[in-house]
């Protein structure tokens, strides 16, 4: 292992970079990193400079020794990196609001990762990154690369599945569930176990212990136990519901279990022209002005506004765990080789992990539920299919994929969606014969 | 083996009885039936009637010295028989109907097998279904029980998984595809070989072959073959979608690949008050007019109307096939046992089997294509949890199981159907504690 | 499909033909057969032109219009065959002979199929096979292979990996079977159903119906039922072994369940130079005496000494079914596919199948009990390695397949007999490099 | 969890006994514990009561304010126990000798935990593991149960499969690697990481990493990396053997890779009635008379002769990550659950777990290679078998477990090792029916 680290940040001018600069540097003690390269685009060329001027500044506010380099080269900024991070956009947040006027004015989910949203996204960003690893695989092969691009577990998947660079996908779902019990029952991250099962935004806890007692009961139920509990998270759930469930969705249920509630809201959303692309386009555009402050030397507090929070938390926790070796648990998107039974060997999932310095294994999932299984396998199909048409290029099997999602109601509504978002999206989708 | 037959229909009040009578008297060379029994409830006692004078006139008509005994003693019926048919309607048309219009109601497919519709007659129907199989345990544990009572898969599955009955369950689903593609190629059926993957009213075409020559694609891509084809079956799908599927849908799909489309059809007949069930009551209506006829000893061809094409076909050859110990293939409803792999060991599937004397066997399906397996595994789920929701009464079970189904918009909707649904079955569902 | 067939035979030479061409004679109102290919290599000239003279003579006498054609071109011969039969021995008896002397001499099962003798015979005939089939996919590809060449389980997993051939791989031990209780049961062959699992020669049959009755347990307890069997036959089993098994074994699995007292037999064989190999070289000796007097027109009886009882019935019984699209039941080597569920997707195995004109299709196999899966496991793994060491030609595959095959008593012992079977075959072996 | 802890140690007379003590009172700090129970039953109370002295010595030296409690009431020490360890010997040293003595004499490997012998101990143990499994569901229903009692495996399968209590089977076989490869490349044991295969003895490492570098070729090749290895372990493995199999044995493997060989250094000990057992009664007797030396307060160094090497050290381990909940890694025996997919779910397997407080869940084993695959396959079947006749006393299932193992020559041999140890064990084994 090289004595100091070398990390590649691709899409560096992302708004999230400051927070995981502020993680790198809080952990400069263990980590020793001499360089970090921030790459981007053309487009995002102005991005990118301010996000490096803000970095230096960070730097030289916390006398941090590390080289902070930009640049457009994306083969220069692999080259001998020990860990590459991928936080792309491809097409930019106009793209992103593309998917979701697409989607909702179609009358169907329209959002980043779930449903026709995050199949447009991935369509456009699987070439990209496929591309990305071609270049890891000659200049970095022994690199890990951690994945933050969404929808992060189909991306995951076409990588795992079409070249062999060593990828984690992350997401700061999990991180925010140890979070959210750590302040609930007030006890350290350490002293909760989860058993997480599915797939990336399609995640279920199906245990939850604290201090070795298991809990979940509290959750499901909405009542505090008296022993250690203070509150309880409130989850927005319909408690019979939960309870009959047997365990705990993650927030992007929401887009499966109250469909038409949150369809609604997206109607109202996209008549007044405040969809979330908007209101993202917006909070980007007031990060960017403070982060070219010259005065601003810290990751402003503003940016907790922007969303995935602990993201930078969970991707420095990760790094520190494979430099050192500590074999501990992360919950990560991997390859799933029969951890959970009822999906195919070859996909992504995202479960409990043991971080090594030379592979990641997951922890074994027991006999999934029915009630999980019918959603999860479904998806992951829709998600397989998506990953085959984006890398074949194949218009028939993006309908395939998009008919089968299970938001989308008939093949009529998919054709006429995938239609509309191919034609909108053709700059970016050379794999596709028009 | 006997060596005269005793076959006993429970639900022999049924209009479709007739029909199963004719095919009785067609093979009664092979067959050698000595005793018909037509069995019913108290509810049921004056169709059943009218059903068995018909079937005397029948029998006097075709020269065919087969015993009809009329009974509403269902053990009695069941004694001893060597095949039992069960063609029960729990609640009879009344509660169909009310199926359907609760589910329409609330914006949601309504339909006799599929959706809220199928998923609220399974539960009236398999505790039912569950006491006949007790006493066919009893009284005539070699009996091969034929089930058509739908949802004929879930049903099945309930058997299967709560009883020792050998059981097979029938749809007319498969017989009529072989039909189809014998009158568009006109050729016998014995030259056709179909490949089958799927659940009950959820099965796929993977494989055609007329005379061993492959010709799926014919259907697929909408082209006749210059070779041999005379015509191409209308199957009213999209071509793009099926080809890009490579496999052939069946009717029951429509509920799924063009739920939209159906959904506005449905409002409206609901709205006239002309739903499915309300149709089935006017035909069945004019059929009984006509069955009590004294003058009419053949069965009316009034009934084709009815549906069922080729019920009694498909049900008449299997015995023939269990009877004369064939060893020739029939698409049947079968536990799984691991041959379609995706899918749970104990559940039900819809498949080709070779028929013996003493076994039913499925024959291999290779691997699925996701999208085929995403959808299939989806349902079954919802299936697997709907068999548990009826034989344990378990209301939150209930709940998880609407929930889970793909046509039901959200946990909510699923509540509110399910809420109402259980109140006006009420006296149908004892094992539901109210 | 072609009008008439032309049938290609090669190791035309063998003297096993003439079983062939009488059952292909027998046959000939249904098969239409126009041409039979016999084809060889340069040693076994003398042998083909002797069974051609036969084969004329049987044609002359039978009155059959079937032209016999002789060749040392194998691509000549493969061109535009309907059916490729392969009976071809590579190093002929010599080599068998020293497979077996080298294995007794070791202390180890000397045999042509199982344990080292297989293994090397294998080895030996893996690379001329998959030659054949590169010739077949480039001048026959609609063709089907029936391969009898042993082991054959070993060589049709060998074709299904690595070559795209429709091959079925055939053994006359299944058709024995139902010779053999046709006899003790005095019925007809159609009203036995037997249940089988396993192996090319290591097949197990764990159910046995005659005319729809459990009979099983006559042969399992040795005992007689009243009801019509005649006797029972003899397998040589201790009943207390037989019995709590549940299953009967094949011939071969003396091999394994009496190793000891077999190989005492071997030994005695070995020291007076009477081993197997022996004995039929003096038999084919015997035998080609007879098939070269031109006065013989008949298969003779004497064949029958030479074992493969059946095994001409069991390839035109197979021809015809596919010829005819019969889709009926043969026991046959095909890719398991999840049939047996313990073992690999991509191996072979030997079980019941559905015989089309398109395809060969297992029917399932149920689950196998801990007695018959450890053994048949053990010896699929050793399989599997000596396909890819045959493939490879990496010696030390070869050491791990021989090492862990379960007659093998250790290491040493494998790698001793490894090293001088790989000495005493390299003419054969150009993919192992030396 | 209970603030200080009641530790039950069955078979507490063990010679072993005092290396645990030693563990224990090394982690009295972190443990806490308050009570050492330790129950042994009426003919082991001689040794239970020189064990018990030495403790109290070895307590008082140490200062450490641990009570030591001697009964032969198992439920009363059992009752609130916070961890139960297991490590009984049924029928002493006399059955082992019998065991050895009886396999010999027969001609296989006659050995405690392996073949013959192990089977024979399986039998005796299990009835008496699944009493005490009773008392503890009654009476310690929390405790977890620690299983050194060998053969480990199988009773810690026949434990999961009928009884409640949370098991985990352990064996010094794992942490002897790790200390073994910790002097080869002088690290600590945590710079080490080892991927195992396998079951109870009969455990392959696929991967070994120091510091996340690769290094099984190391051991492989025979040959030391200049890197920063010191030197390699002997493991007295043909390089040829080993490099092919791509995998490192365990010690228990030459059983099966060596078997001739060290069959005929058995048949040696045992012709001078110096086996294992009779060494290990030699050891015993000298072992107690140190420990009853009132002169003793310390584990003596003899007890390493013993073999059990760093057993103590790896219970220890395992109970301070179970009570401090610190989700590292361990090498235990436990269910299977599809952490190796080529094994049955509901088996025992020995690979690296995550523990907690609560539950310890093994971590996901990738693809095994077939020369793993087969032997494990075959042993876990005959493992499978053994639980299942040890617990209905079948005999008919002894026959077919004893004849499965791939040590055993024939069925006829089996069945007289059978015969014979049956009918030696007879008091010990009063689930057969004699």
């Amino acid at each position: 292992m090289a004595d100091s680290l070398k990390l590649t940040v691709i899409g560096g001018g992302s708004s999230y970079t400051p927070e995981l600069l502020e993680g790198i540097i809080a952990n400069q003690d263990v980590l020793n990193v001499s360089e970090v390269w921030l790459v981007d685009i053309e487009e995002g060329k102005e991005k990118l400079y301010i996000i490096a001027g803000l970095a230096k500044r960070m730097m030289k506010k916390a006398g941090c020794p590390i080289n902070i380099i930009t640049t457009l080269d994306r083969k220069e900024a692999i080259k001998d990196a020990s860990y590459v991070i991928t936080q792309i956009r491809v097409g930019q947040l106009a793209m992103r609001r593309n998917d979701e006027y697409i989607s909702i004015k179609h009358g169907v989910i329209g959002q980043e990762t779930t449903g026709a949203g995050g199949f447009m996204k991935a369509l456009r960003t699987i070439p990209v990154m496929l591309d990305i690893c071609k270049e890891i695989e000659e200049f970095a092969p022994d690199a890990w690369l951690l994945n933050f691009t969404n929808p992060a577990g189909i991306i995951t998947e076409a990588i795992l599945k079409h070249s062999n660079v060593n990828v984690i996908g992350l997401c700061n779902n999990p991180i925010n569930f140890y979070k959210q019990f750590s302040k609930a029952y007030n006890v350290p991250v350490n002293d909760i176990s989860i058993s997480f099962v599915g797939i990336n935004h399609l995640i279920w806890i199906t245990g939850l212990f604290i201090k070795g007692q298991a809990r979940i009961v509290d959750i499901l139920t909405g009542k505090s136990d008296s022993y250690e509990a203070k509150n309880i998270p409130s989850l927005g759930w319909d408690l019979e519901f939960l309870q009959s469930m047997g365990a705990i969705p993650c927030g992007y249920h929401k887009y499966y279990y109250q469909t038409d509630q949150i369809l609604a809201q997206q109607y109202e959303a996209f008549q007044h022209h405040k969809t979330r692309a908007d209101e993202v386009r917006q909070i980007e555009k007031e990060l960017f002005d403070i982060y070219q402050n010259p005065d601003v030397d810290e990751k402003p507090e503003a940016l907790e506004l922007r969303g995935g929070a602990y993201y930078s938390e969970s991707a420095i926790n990760l790094i520190k765990s494979i430099h050192l070796n500590t074999k501990d648990v992360h919950t990560l998107n991997v390859r799933n080789n029969g951890t959970i039974g009822c999906l195919p060997d070859n996909v992504s999932i995202e479960v409990n992990c043991v971080v090594e310095n030379h592979q990641v294994t997951p922890m074994q999932v027991g006999t999934v539920p029915p009630q999980i299984r019918g959603l999860l396998q479904h998806v992951k199909a829709y998600e397989e299919l998506t990953v085959e048409a984006a890398v074949t290029g194949d218009s028939g099997l993006a309908l395939q994929a998009l008919t089968l999602h299970p938001l989308i109601p008939s093949a009529d509504r998919a054709k006429n969606i995938l239609s509309e978002m191919l034609e909108v999206n053709k700059q970016y989708l050379p794999q596709f014969h028009h």
